[in-house]
């Protein structure tokens, strides 16, 4: 196992409890010895289930099958059960044929419709779900559902994470407080969209399942696809959102539940970075002045996912000439003599070239921080995006030449 | 100094001379010492001159120069002037300058229109060019002139790579020999449009410029246009080709002439990356059955550009899942249950699934290989292309996360 990132946060926080969730985890061994592999979720009738889904042209089995269970709506008890280890991806009809059986048994065991049982799985891509592994396990997760379970949740479900991921919020609408905890599991193939992973949020708000959908789709824009490891995109990116209504305050078009929410999935997004393969550093990525926001974003995802920029990163390099050649390759457009430059607070270029009063020392010592922004303004319009990232590294490569074998 | 790479072709190759063209070399001491870093070559009168450039919004000085001088045509006697060290990019209003002390430098020296004086710069992005170095060396270069000097600026032009890169061949036109031979640099910020570099071509051939043109492009969006090192693109690339007509064969239309062009270029691009910063393995990504090129293409390099793929390469992990994550991302159309993967002449997957008869000892076994091949045919139509790259390796963090520092 590698070390834990350094760019974790100091300690994993404290998770409130929803209400109308219950949380359970198991060791099924599904291919992790020793840890718990499965996490198992049971939401209560009548919440307002949601979710956003990789855009994979070869998205996994459990991946279709949620997209088509959200589809078909439904507002019946309903059951998540996440698995680590296997990513039940590219395991053609048998792939399928594993999540009706995880569904089935979850559904039987639960006493609800095997349509409201959503499924993910995140691991090696292509090798065939032991699923039999996890159906032996149902009983003991059935049994386990308690409503302080989300915090093991988020540790049964990493894969090459070196922590696991929290974060929760509470509000008030209409003098009721709201609660809002969700988890997520992400380090490598990390790209929009989506930033790879698998993120569960839940929430005691009420709101309709349309308008959950919309307000989760919109969040998502803002925070998991504005984030980037290595810009690999995996076939199993999930979100899925419970709002079990509990607290009895709708939330519908507050903006105070809007922000919190937002809140909880920056938090979360970045952790992910955070935790990207071999990361040591951890890059913020802004651009303002493009000609429009697509273009902002396409100038903010070219800096982040260059490796030349990546690499200049952890080696501590000012490297702006770099930054100046991401710039050029996004494919926005781009003026080179209205551009600047700056890493943090200094000013690096301007009007085409370096600024006069940069010096090589100054863009140096602001490099040895482990949290950098690398600012662009490319000086032609109001369009802007930011973007997170983190270097590449040996560790990166390490972990992914030497990961499955 | 990084090792030679091993990928490296046994030894460099002989070169014709080429009537009407005569090359020499220097050391300018633009950045590095004890090695030439200079290159003159002058082009007898009458010679059509062709040039293919980078697409990138931060062009350098040189390339916009090289540009609006091939845009004005003309035919007296010509020079290019190369230096590696420093690219002359990003370095605003003094760039031009450098440009333009460097031609006039030439120009006065050779007795030519400074019009006819195509400089380019490779290396650092952002430093000011001490072209005075160079203008210092003008004499030297002059006076030393020769036909025979190709190889020796192979040598001048190189930065990070690890070995120069020559090609040649000789093909016969309506009963006349006809020679071409190539030089190139490039080892990182490698990927089409442009794959980085600087090349530049020969020949005694006779054709009119815009044929000639029309030609080159044509070639390199089949040769240099099909290469990926890390995805980044360069600010400087440059592919420059003179034709004297010194054989007084007219190659206009010729078949055999275009065939030994694309060869040459070919074996240029393939050892830009098989000189890959870092590269061990040489890989060939085959797309076929896709619904057009364009979108073999698109599948073709999101592959070879992939993170994940690059570092199972250098793993030797036959990790053929990331092969499907790479075309489920590529934005390709593609239907996970046509497509199947091979690598070498190993059938890994296909029906969705992998294949009954692969077992993972035949996929380690050939990852073994330092020369691999990739195939994917998506099933769908006739569309195709194919990419060459190299694996992503420590050595390509190493000299990355150093280089410039």
């Amino acid at each position: 196992m590698p070390p834990v990132s350094p760019l974790a946060p100091a300690s994993f926080p404290d998770l409130p409890e929803i209400a109308g969730v219950r949380f359970a985890t198991a060791q099924a061994g599904v291919r992790y010895k020793g840890r718990t592999d499965v996490m198992l979720a049971e939401i209560a009738e009548g919440a307002a289930i949601a979710g956003v889904f990789t855009t994979s042209a070869t998205r996994s089995a459990p991946v279709l099958d949620c997209q088509a269970k959200l589809a078909a709506g439904g507002d019946g008890r309903a059951a998540l059960l996440v698995n680590s280890g296997n990513s039940n991806a590219f395991t053609g009809r048998a792939g399928e044929g594993s999540v009706a059986a995880l569904s089935t048994a979850v559904a039987e065991r639960l006493g609800l419709d095997a349509g409201r049982v959503f499924t993910s799985s995140t691991g090696v891509i292509g090798e065939p779900l032991p699923h039999e592994r996890i159906v032996a396990k149902i009983d003991e997760l059935a049994d386990g559902l308690a409503p302080g379970g989300l915090p093991a949740a988020a540790r049964a479900i990493m894969t090459t994470d070196t922590f696991p991921k929290g974060a929760s919020a509470e509000v008030e609408v209409d003098g009721k407080i709201v609660r809002i905890a969700g988890i997520a599991k992400g380090s490598g193939m990390i790209a929009p969209d989506m930033a790879t992973m698998l993120v569960y949020l839940f929430t005691d708000a009420r709101i309709e399942q349309p308008a959950l959908q919309a307000l989760l789709k919109a969040q998502t824009d803002l925070t998991f696809n504005c984030i980037t490891v290595d810009s690999d995109t995996s076939t199993s990116d999930t979100l899925l959102m419970a709002a079990t209504g509990a607290s009895d305050a709708d939330v519908t078009d507050s903006v105070a539940f809007t922000e919190a929410l937002h809140n909880v999935m920056l938090d979360l997004a970045q952790q992910v970075v955070r935790d990207g393969e071999g990361a040591t550093k951890f890059v913020e990525v802004r651009v303002t002045g493009a000609r429009s926001d697509a273009d902002a974003r396409k100038v903010a995802l070219a800096i982040a996912n260059s490796p030349l920029v990546k690499t200049a990163i952890v080696g501590e390099d000012p490297n702006w000439g770099r930054v100046v050649m991401a710039v050029g390759k996004s494919g926005a457009e781009a003026d080179r003599d209205r551009l600047s430059i700056r890493f943090g607070d200094v000013l690096v270029a301007e009007n085409g070239w370096r600024a006069p009063g940069y010096t090589e020392a100054a863009g140096a010592d602001y490099m040895k921080q482990a949290e950098l922004v690398v600012s662009v303004d490319l000086g032609l319009a109001g369009g802007m995006a930011t973007v997170w990232t983190c270097d590449l590294t040996h560790g990166y490569i390490s972990i992914n030449a030497d990961y499955r074998s």
